[in-house]
């Protein structure tokens, strides 16, 4: 039997390049999911596999699937998504669709079949960056998108979540027909940006992804005593500004003393005047951490700090859980199959844990599933600015296609 | 030779209600300068002054006079401003204004002239809430008011202000003629609420006021790294919006230890979102002493803390004044008798500074001035539920009229 069929990542990075110019202006990327661009993408992307001989279709979420057909089902999907924020960059979901149409189109010029079917998935909305609900596609094919809580969404020129999916050929109300494809995979993998620093300052060009840490996203608001800045003396203020104030410090050694993330990048004072105490302070508190029981004491954390702010300064608390979701553990032997692959190509194997989402956490409820990341310059990304030295590219679209032939042939 | 004639307190909480009831609603008083309603409370103050005998004229800033023509010039003037914030108290300014109808009230009921001639003055737009410039009409009169520093603001609707005025007949080309009018006053006399929790808290219905603090009003702003808050380690961070809130808390120690008062009201963090560290972060920093030197020092104190702040986090800071007034000390000797006469009334004689900003310390940089404050409940302004217990009100009027008849025969 040959040897399974190698990936060209200069092909993968041109074909990058070419997205970029095809869909992307002064200001970055511009594939705002469910817009006429997004939708140039993907016939781009639609271009690239009919050049390899494949018609892809879609799920009842909108998510494009194309499949070489192999020895055996169920398949192993390769996925990421071409959408993005807007002004965004070149690389977040498109670097993991190019990648996976790298691999089938090893396979597609092979002499064989794959030993294993092949999809590729491009997940639709994985940002939200339009209606605000992330890994719309992945979420709807996990099952855990409940459409009666997007319903009522509206971009910023009030167009409704429904009207949008709808000129796309999506019905809100079919989206979670896209489980029933779930038979159909048996392992997932996806190529992404780090979008951090590490990577970038170890020196490392690929690593292994052991999960997606878990996010405890809570409101904290202050309610104080609004009052004059000229005339209430200092120790007759209830300043909720302040209590927010001193919770944002606690947060933060929360995060260093729990070796996690934690982080305060939203608060609203009001009247939110200079010359006026704050009356009332809103204070978003975003916790990570893989694991549950550490997040689980984050959150305890900056409770009790919130609530001794309160008391100390004479202000009412109230915390409202905003958002959160569990850490999710990648699958343990695609992740050490991943670490390996990118030990053989970079000679590391560092693996590190993802504090952002990505659609392979949904896919993970579902099926085993792990990633791999490269490095992102300067740990920016969701921005023009947003890059990596293409001999990281290379490095890592070489690790993914090794790991991706490699899960094929287990 | 008879005394002189007493002023009729409870004549002037009469009138008081009277202008509640016919220029506020539900929410609160409307007197916001150059509208409908204040006309209004402008035309009630002219019925007042008709029923004893007096036609008021106006200046070329829109401050409204009223004169009794007495043994002697130039004039004791006696004054504040009819005009409220939106959705303001019933007290604020009015207290004042009702409280000089009342004195010249008395006298003109008495059997002979005052001893030096009586002016009142109703200064316009004191509030600056439409336009954002306080102290209007009488900063027009001690010849501060710059007309071209002013001649770009527009209010919410869009209109500007030499419409505004234009439509109260003023020409903000000749607003700096009412300087013309200074020769004809020799002192002035103001009675305001406190709008702060010192007086209620002591126990005390009137107090003689020893001058204004001085403000010096700046923006510090941080510019650190915007960053994802799941992906960036906390010490790969450069948090602005942290380099901001400890200079908050350093700022309210600042004026507890300069015994002065210290305000952080205003926050802004870019892009003030819960998934991202804040790249950049405006604080507001107002600080508030009666005495010059402390004040600097307190503005030395919290350049230091934002200097540390910023070097500590790898952000830059750039501090920009965006408003200063020095601390305005009110006359000795009216101070003196202005104790002097809120003891006799309230048998207390504590004297203290304003930390707001007064028409009165707009008069005292072009005439010798001084003020009477009483409580005002739970120390609230600006707002409907502002107020102060009906036996304070007559006391702190009671003191008022007998200080403004002694200044009198002075």
């Amino acid at each position: 039997m040959s040897s399974a069929p190698a990936i060209d990542p200069g092909r993968v990075v041109a074909d990058l390049r070419e997205l970029r110019q095809r869909t992307g202006d002064a200001d970055g990327a511009q594939r705002l999911c469910w817009t006429e661009t997004w939708r140039e993408a993907r016939a781009f992307l639609g271009e690239l596999l009919a050049e390899i001989g494949l018609e892809p279709d879609r799920d009842p979420a909108g998510n494009l699937w194309a499949v070489i057909d192999g020895e055996r089902d169920p398949a192993l999907a390769l996925g990421s998504h071409v959408d993005s924020v807007p002004d965004g960059g070149w690389l977040d979901g498109a670097l993991g669709v190019m990648a996976a149409v790298g691999v089938l189109r090893a396979w597609s010029q092979a002499d064989r079949r794959p030993p294993r079917t092949l999809a590729l998935i491009d997940w639709a909305d994985e940002e939200g960056a339009r209606f605000g609900r992330s890994l719309f596609g992945s979420s709807a094919f996990s099952g855990t998108l409940e459409p009666a809580t997007v319903r009522s969404l509206r971009d910023a020129d009030g167009i409704s979540i429904e009207d949008a999916l709808a000129e796309n050929d999506v019905s809100l109300d079919q989206v979670l027909e896209a489980t029933a494809r779930q038979d159909r995979v048996g392992a997932y993998l996806e190529l992404h940006i780090e979008q951090g620093p590490v990577l970038e300052a170890e020196g490392i060009r690929a690593a292994a992804v052991s999960g997606c840490a878990g996010v405890e996203r809570h409101r904290f608001r202050f309610r104080g005593q609004a009052s004059h800045a000229g005339t209430t003396p200092m120790d007759r203020r209830h300043d909720a500004g302040l209590a927010a104030a001193s919770v944002a410090l606690s947060v933060e050694e929360i995060g260093r003393r729990r070796d996690g993330v934690s982080t305060t990048g939203a608060l609203k004072l009001r009247p939110g005047i200079a010359t006026a105490v704050a009356g009332e302070a809103d204070l978003l508190v975003d916790l990570r951490h893989p694991d549950a029981n550490t997040l689980a004491a984050m959150l305890a954390d900056a409770t009790s700090s919130g609530e001794a702010a309160a008391a100390e300064r004479g202000c009412e608390l109230e915390v409202e859980r905003v958002w959160s979701i569990e850490p999710i553990p990648f699958d343990a032997d695609l992740v050490a199959q991943a670490r390996s692959a990118c030990q053989e190509i970079t000679g590391s194997d560092r693996v590190l844990t993802s504090g952002a989402l990505h659609d392979a956490a949904e896919m993970a409820r579902v099926v085993p599933a792990a990633m791999v990341f490269c490095p992102s310059t300067a740990g920016i990304s969701h921005a023009r600015e947003e890059d990596t030295p293409e001999a990281d590219l290379v490095a890592a679209i070489e690790a993914f296609g090794l790991l991706a032939n490699r899960v094929l042939a287990s």
